[in-house]
């Protein structure tokens, strides 16, 4: 069966859209770039929803529903956005069987709708800060799409935040960005790189966009989520000023993040392998998978059937996520591929050996299906647990030892050029960590001649030395260390 | 405070608004009929989310995802649909700055983009039956709307089942029909008649259309779920077959079912009073609020406040929802009624008297300000338990003797006639249970001359005998026991 996904050696691209539908993540809709989050991704989908969720409300944020429909006129509001954002807008001018007055914008992000809203409800410093998140639909009109990496219409939070003071969103924003780099670490078991953005790569109507950077196994970066710092922009385009304490009227501070479903595109890219998707325990909708190995007897299938149940019985009274597969018209190897497609990251076996030693046969998606043991039925929930645990350190141990092969340090010296950071990402990818002068122009020509852009000025570089450092384009005096990095 | 509330009696329309912005659970966009769902607003929806989402769940059924747009001429393959639904769609012609081969529909309902895909991934009665629900917005351009009851775009969920056989499909179609009302009745404490709807009143699309009704305080009905049965209709305007177990090719069965954010306008309009919103317990985002009685002296208040927090704390320990009101600017009356606009079920009210004794000070939202008592904090967590169930007890039971006092059963006899009916329906308003011959004229003379329709063929009465029973208003013989009502 798993000769039908294909080799990432040989085509990435393929082997991504076979997991996507070997797994049953999502399917082709009628609708060009629009997809079908089938049950397994939603499942997924709602996972992400839920950790993701307590976490904003633990940092004080409510969600809201606002309109999915913005008036044109909103979104013309603030120059950057509508330059930014227009060349992707669906428009509906005719509703109700009649022309609209005024031409409806699918939102494509809701800062506009929200940020009127806000002019109503924020008067004073009572008011503030404001923390609101929305779960919902957005709809881009892209060229390109690729199931959950680009799409016509996907599934996101958006988090939008207002505040007496300067320092106060800036916080929020970094608050979120950590919130992410935590979520995307922790539970999806990604290494990620935190940064700011260029201007050239921020959000259109930011002041300043950070960002989380995560490297695909083909040894491209994917923006995983985004936290923008707006200052007043918004404020100042729909005229949102509150009573500060001292009586005078002030113009309020905006923050907006957000995070998509494009993070299942990164937990494929970043985990699977040529037998499907690999899922970390945390995430996973399915922990346990249980395959009863049935023999030609039915009175033995049955001995094998009432203990798998058993096994199964005791591992939910733990609070464990598992399913059994007692398909008996499959054979173990068959149930084994199905198991593996989907990337559920224990296989407990439960053949007639099994039950005559009161034992399981566990296995582990992340290693080789030769690989596997038999437990006693004693020990079962605390070697599940251990057995979870130490995968989802191992897949993430895994991708950072892949990341820090891949990133690579190359700076103007003696022997090291302009030439020699072309070569290297032309011939190997991933992230190269340089320096960089700060302009629009040198930041164009490396983008035009590598194909390589600035992820971010990552966090985790802050502390070096820059002096004497030199823009690996034009080697005037460096003002940041910079990821370079194809991406997504 | 409360006098910006409008009485029920003066002007219901304005009262329901007033409860809604008072509440702060919804507010005005800019955009025509759509509204914002604010926070608390919000937070009912979730409540409503979670727990249904899970009766959806033990009921086999898993969560997907299907995109908003819809081609146009999907929608037109089953002609009742199109007939029904066109006249309120959302067209969009334009996106990414070109012109669409084919416009795309903002989804009204999404059978049809569902029963497309489900020609694609039902193929064998292995893959039947196939139980999917989508939490999604959809959009309907309405004339006339009012927050939460009619909105132009609102939130959902539907259910898409498809089935081999007619009998599973009808079976799925009353199994969710009776999930909505023990939600409902259960949850929301709002009693409700099930029934059939009349040919004229089903869903555009259907075979049969099954009804949940409720009873407002101003004695017209709303339709607070629906669930359909779809027969092949959808089945054959997509060519979804399946090889039956006898290896011939068979067309698959079909359900589909929603409720919608209207069960806020429900919640709101058969509880509430002209203090504010009444939540019964169990939906209650905030089940108790706490509420410190400040003296003028802080040394005294800090004992209060300390006090207050441990009663909060004990609270939250036993997983009660609870926040606490320590506005020092505000006095106890103003943060009363703020409880009481919001609808919070349990007041406990903390004075100096209370940390002497030990104890707080209860009262309920559903009873007048001045019924409180005192209660001793070692019996603190029981108590509360006693009265958040008692009070979701006395909500419904409020509630049905509301209904069963403006539900009249008028049939044709020697006293009563059409005339009756008539002038009891324009008087009273009301259920009213009467016989009705069938006819679609009938249906119409009656609603054009009462605005009352048929709400449904109510489930309660199928056990009595029509022998002799005649239409209401024909005076032919009476095929069924209906209810008419003014309604939403």
């Amino acid at each position: 069966m798993s000769d039908f996904i294909a080799s990432k050696e040989d085509d990435y691209s393929k082997w991504y859209l076979d997991i996507v539908q070997k797994a049953k993540l999502a399917d082709y809709s009628p609708v060009k770039g629009c997809m079908v989050i089938m049950p397994y991704g939603y499942s997924i989908w709602s996972k992400i929803q839920s950790i993701l969720d307590k976490k904003f409300k633990e940092t004080g944020h409510e969600n809201a529903y606002f309109p999915m429909l913005i008036p044109y006129s909103f979104l013309e509001r603030e120059k950057d956005h509508i330059d930014g954002f227009s060349p992707e807008f669906a428009i509906i001018k005719d509703a109700g069987g009649e022309s609209l007055a005024e031409p409806l914008v699918l939102r494509p992000t809701s800062e506009t709708i929200i940020w009127n809203m806000y002019s109503k409800w924020i008067k004073s410093y009572r008011d503030l800060p404001l923390k609101i998140n929305q779960w919902a639909n957005v709809v881009r009109w892209e060229k390109r799409t690729r199931p959950f990496l680009r799409t016509t219409e996907f599934l996101w939070q958006e988090g939008h935040t207002a505040h007496a003071t300067e320092e106060e969103a800036l916080e929020e924003t970094l608050l979120i960005l950590d919130v992410y780099k935590r979520f995307i670490e922790d539970y999806l078991a990604i290494p990620v790189f935190c940064g700011k953005k260029s201007e050239k790569e921020k959000f259109a109507g930011a002041v300043s966009t950070y960002s989380i950077e995560a490297l695909m196994q083909d040894k491209k970066a994917l923006q995983a989520a985004t936290s923008h710092y707006l200052g007043l922009n918004f404020a100042k385009a729909f005229d949102v000023k509150f009573q500060d304490k001292d009586g005078k009227m002030r113009h309020v501070f905006a923050s907006s993040w957000g995070v998509s479903t494009r993070l299942i595109g990164a937990l494929i890219m970043v985990h699977s392998d040529e037998k499907g998707l690999v899922l970390p325990p945390r995430i996973a909708p399915i922990e346990i998978i249980v395959i009863p190995i049935f023999k030609k007897e039915d009175e033995i299938n049955k001995k094998i059937l009432d203990y798998s149940d058993c096994v199964v019985d005791a591992l939910k009274k733990a609070e464990f996520r598992v399913e059994i597969d007692k398909d008996v018209r499959s054979s173990p190897g068959f149930r084994f591929s199905s198991a593996e497609f989907k990337g559920i990251p224990i296989r407990l076996e439960v053949g007639i050996n099994d039950v005559l030693l009161n034992s399981v046969t566990i296995s582990r998606r992340d290693k080789d299906r030769k690989f596997k043991y038999q437990i006693s039925l004693d020990s079962l929930i605390s070697k599940v647990k251990v057995e979870l645990d130490l995968m989802q350190k191992d897949l993430f141990q895994r991708a950072l030892n892949f990341r820090i092969l891949n990133t690579k340090e190359i700076f103007r010296s003696s022997k090291d050029s302009y030439e020699t950071f072309k070569a290297y990402v032309n011939d190997y990818s991933g992230f190269v960590l340089s320096c960089w002068c700060g302009s629009l122009n040198c930041e164009n020509i490396i983008k035009n001649e590598t194909k390589a852009t600035i992820r971010c000025i990552p966090d985790d570089f802050k502390a070096r030395d820059l002096t004497g450092m030199t823009c690996i384009y034009c080697s005037s005096k460096a003002k940041y260390f910079v990821l370079f990095a194809k991406s997504y």
